[in-house]
């Protein structure tokens, strides 16, 4: 699977993830209307309204991007009927030949990070049968429990063909809290770092490995810092965008075949048309508003890095 | 909801909690046979028979315990239905008067966590409506990511009277690859400690503050600083029995006042009647096989800790 994202990420010329993270706010007037009409104020409403929202955004998007992110958290405060919109756009994306990012940092003892591997990237056994419950083509995984944690993802990529990225340094404000503390003078997501380009040598695709990294936009020292530690992971760079990254800091989450980073942003273009830069499309054209802001994302990240 | 907790803990007498972690291989063939002529090999037979062993369960077992741990990714596994199951086991285990820790173990970045805080122990906002998706009283929450992350689950529980329980070190054998790593001489898991009793700070109950802490009991040396860094955090202590921690090393965990750990036991519970000390008890009588585990397990402690 790192394979065709590498090669989804050649054929688009855009080394962007969009991320389908969508809060009911983003959610334009006349989406919600139809939905609760159809089902009312209820869960299975908001569901239907973000699945509505994701797949205008996805039909407006898809021909230009490699790859989506659905942050599963955004659906999951909907409960089953959240989760079941959650699988609708999976599937929906796979279908248009998207790689699918789930987003879901999970992990924990060993055979309990078994279960969510096997429940979002393999299959689970049911008597005689087998079956892919989410089925994403990778998942993101948080390291804290250690190798424990994170082998029986590797384990399911290896025999599922899927990848996994593992939070190394994230984009958030207080993510310097444990992760930027040192230890004999090295900080402690150096160390995480050099565990995932461990736990990916032995899950190698053609160029890069299955095993690849988070990384936050909003740090670039820290990233330069990681491209080197972790030479063959691919590295998802959260915080582009809404959160402050900019384009001009990311050249060094790159390597210098110009691949080994895909960079995400979820508000920025998802909720492109409530942006002045945006104001010139309607709340109706709200898709097509998220495609302007896709081909802005693109230009604007390959004349930083590549120009 | 921490004072519940300790308002159960103190009228069972029992500082315990039954680890709902369901895997098909624990659920008896006459259950599964039920369920897949049900409803076929099929995630949804699947989710039906780890709903109909759970129920087993908790029937014999509710009048002995104060709470049940259901760890989301044996239901997640099956997808869909396997988070209907999930739904059903947390809202069975209320109306029985259980204190319920959904053993999540989530954590993101602020909105994103807010969307899980909002999901699993909130309400979440639908037009003029609100719904609680999942609705546990507790739940387990990673802090990688820091105050950002946790912050928007101490919200919530301050809002909603919840609480949670922060990864401090956990019951793992590589938990000590980035928890017990030095800085300044104090090995990161007492940093994080420090963090859940300020966190938990203004967040208090009557005796003991809404946020908590995982603390395994297989590092019982570590227990006992852990014991004093966050003196009014309850203490979720996994790892007894299957997984290798003994009771006489648990008293460390507790406070002089008798309360402050609750200790969590799964495998040795609910797959009781697959041991040999339990082989009196035929399949079919599983559930009395568990109960009889419960009060063994409520002696061993009480008997280690107290005695």
């Amino acid at each position: 699977m790192i394979n065709k994202l590498v090669a989804n990420i050649k054929k688009t010329n855009a080394p962007i993830v969009v991320g389908l993270d969508p809060m009911l706010n983003y959610v334009p007037e006349h989406i919600k209307t139809a939905a609760y009409e159809q089902f009312g104020e209820t869960l299975e409403g908001a569901a239907e309204a973000i699945w509505q929202f994701n797949k205008e955004i996805i039909d407006n998007t898809y021909d230009l991007i490699p790859a989506v992110k659905p942050q599963v958290a955004m659906y999951e405060q909907f409960g089953i009927e959240g989760l079941k919109a959650f699988k609708k756009t999976v599937d929906y994306c796979k279908a248009k030949d998207l790689v699918v990012i789930g987003d879901i940092k999970r992990g924990d003892i060993g055979s309990t990070s078994e279960a969510y591997a096997v429940g979002h990237l393999g299959k689970v056994t049911v008597g005689s049968k087998q079956y892919a419950a989410f089925d994403e083509d990778f998942v993101t995984v948080n390291p804290y429990l250690g190798t424990d944690g994170v082998k029986p993802f590797v384990d399911v990529c290896k025999a599922e063909n899927k990848g996994i990225f593992v939070l190394v340094k994230t984009s958030n404000k207080s993510s310097g809290e444990f992760q930027d503390r040192l230890i004999d003078g090295k900080p402690l997501y150096e160390y995480v770092g050099e565990m995932v380009n461990k736990w990916g040598e032995d899950a190698m695709g053609d160029e890069y490995s299955m095993v690849g990294a988070v990384v936050g936009a909003t740090y670039p020292e820290m990233g330069k810092i990681l491209r080197k530690v972790m030479p063959k992971a691919y590295i998802l760079v959260p915080g582009y965008g809404a959160q402050g990254g900019k384009a001009s800091d990311l050249k060094p989450y790159f390597n210098e075949d110009g691949l080994g980073a895909i960079v995400n942003s979820s508000r920025g273009i998802i909720a492109a048309y409530k942006m002045e830069k945006y104001q010139s499309f309607s709340e109706k054209e709200f898709g097509l508003a998220s495609r302007q802001a896709v081909v802005d994302m693109i230009e604007d990240i390959n004349g930083a890095v590549f120009g």
